[in-house]
């Protein structure tokens, strides 16, 4: 069933990260004959019934993934999620009102900054007191804040949520690193959001999904790019979407779909993090960077226990046809980036290097 | 010189439009290829070098066409020209200054609706009066607004200015359809902004052109994306841009200037609508909907003056293999947009098919 292509370079980077190998062939293919029009989706109008089709199962993909019903609205914004750092407190943070927000790295950072520019907003927990590298837990959510901003996976830092907070105020969580690559109850949230360049398709659009309730409560006057019930009456066509981001997303949605959905990634996500946290904790020359309970399954951060040898490092690996390993600079050291599309194969890859590597210098 | 290659479908798309084939078979290429780094584009860091080398061409390309200096900055942002519709006054009009308007269509009524919610806007002259059927001449710019707003070419009513206000005020320019199809004094304008899907390349980046001098200027605490100075800052890289979208739009500028730039597609261009629009004026069964001295380069709009026989002449053209010449709904009839990457060859194909259908039916 798994069908993941191996590509001849093996694509640890953490964004714009790496799709799977059949869908970059049908994105080339539409890009010179797209649906058998004699033309490139890249010309086409985005009114067109072959394109308002891809739209619409784009947007009816993400309920299906997430396996909510029709309270939910998908929305494929541009501007990526930075965008949606300034949205969200604007659709949901009322006049007067208060946001909580749970600072778990630098986009939590961003996001907090933006919400306060809008309005009332408090960071109820921090994990900035050990550079980020634990996930904040038995916080107290204050029950009169508008919702509650949680970051699912923290892509710099490789932290990751294994639990979410119960929570009686609206929940949003932005999922940019980590969507899709595990089971979630997705109707334990009230916004979801992600850039898709991750695990979702390409640069250049975000997915928005949205339970319609907790909007239209702000009492603001809104511009209408920045609203989302004005995006939602468009059907994600108020304005031109970002539309060849969109059809390749839908397509690696598609070819999760087809592999066996969120049940079979989460299965195999676990095997390629296992292996590679395995190899980190048994290697006399590696360790893990982060609380071994909050270890990201996507973002695998480590370092050397004698950075002096970080050039002998990369010298194996580059020769192994690895690429984009190198660590944040903000932590340093390596990151691997185990986003859905990257198959088992290439952590293998990985792991004999790094064995390798003992073997010649411990 | 001129080596447009035809497709086998006549383009006439009012956007997104027809692009160049060479640049459509690079697009493809890049998806699974980039750059011989046997990766996709879609799927490598927009730090990696070889992309801050593409995000470093796109914006120097931009200046260079409009032949600017350093007191100008280019910027590519997702969103469309929408998301500019709100950025535009939210950057440039004072907290308690004014703005004014030129409303020449739906496009520019968007425009001053939303800059109506960020502050005082004056629409100084409207062509609505005739349902947009000629650009507004004569008016008078109030010398105490904080910009001038207009729209050069309006694709939907296809009206198009011929020349510009003087302007002692900064002058703002909406060229989403007619960008580079025609020279123009680009020191003349503060600002210049274009949805890429019209005339510079696919769906999904915005291009927006900037004056330094004419920002920071509103004394508005701002949000971060909403903020041009934050991307000028970040080299248009402050977040995650439409990585793909922008490298298109890249390779159409290459393929303008290899042909010999604005010169040569000016040329052109007036050869192509020469050749419709003598052939609107000559045949006794159409005539054209705007003012003639205000009559656009880019969307070429006419009736048939019996409309019943509008399912005929549909036969005709499909038969021809032409594609997208249907008017907008606001409209109705015909529009044929123009667009620099549609050979000439394809209008005379649409000519020949209107001078079949006068022999047949007239």
């Amino acid at each position: 069933m798994a069908t993941t292509t191996l590509t001849k370079v093996h694509n640890f980077s953490a964004g714009p990260g790496i799709l799977p190998a059949e869908v970059l062939q049908k994105s080339a293919e539409a890009c010179i004959n797209f649906d058998n029009l004699n033309l490139s989706l890249l010309e086409i109008s985005h009114r067109s019934k072959n394109y308002e089709k891809v739209m619409e199962e784009a947007r009816a993909t993400v309920k299906e993934l997430f396996e909510v019903g029709n309270d939910y609205e998908v929305m494929y914004l541009g501007g990526g999620a930075s965008l949606q750092f300034a949205m969200i407190p604007y659709n949901l943070m009322r006049e007067g009102g208060s946001a909580a927000y749970v600072n778990t790295g630098v986009w939590a950072s961003k996001a907090i900054k933006e919400a306060k520019i809008i309005g009332n907003t408090n960071v109820i927990a921090s994990s900035e007191d050990k550079k980020f590298t634990y996930i904040p837990k038995g916080y107290v959510i204050p029950k009169d804040a508008d919702y509650l901003h949680i970051t699912s996976n923290n892509t710099i830092y490789g932290t990751q949520m294994k639990s979410f907070p119960k929570c009686d105020i609206p929940l949003v969580c932005d999922m940019s690193s980590d969507i899709f690559s595990r089971k979630v109850n997705a109707k334990d949230f009230s916004l979801i959001y992600a850039g898709a360049q991750k695990n979702m398709g390409p640069a250049g659009s975000t997915m928005v999904m949205v339970k319609k309730d907790v909007l239209g409560k702000t009492g603001r006057k809104m511009l209408s790019m920045l609203d989302y019930q004005v995006h939602i009456k468009g059907e994600s066509m108020y304005n031109t979407p970002p539309v060849f981001p969109i059809y390749v997303t839908l397509l690696t949605m598609q070819w999760l779909k087809k592999n066996g959905g969120i049940a079979w990634i989460e299965k195999v996500n676990q095997q390629k993090a296992d292996a590679i946290y395995n190899e980190i904790d048994r290697n006399s020359l590696f360790y893990g960077t982060v609380e071994k309970e909050d270890r990201s399954n996507m973002n695998v951060c480590f370092l050397l226990k004698k950075p002096e040898l970080e050039p002998e490092f990369d010298k194996l690996w580059k020769s192994a046809e690895i690429s984009g390993i190198r660590g944040h600079r903000d932590v340093g050291g390596y990151r691997a980036s185990l986003y859905n599309a990257l198959p088992l194969e290439s952590v293998n890859v990985l792991v004999d290097v790094m064995k390798e590597f003992e073997k010649k210098f411990a």
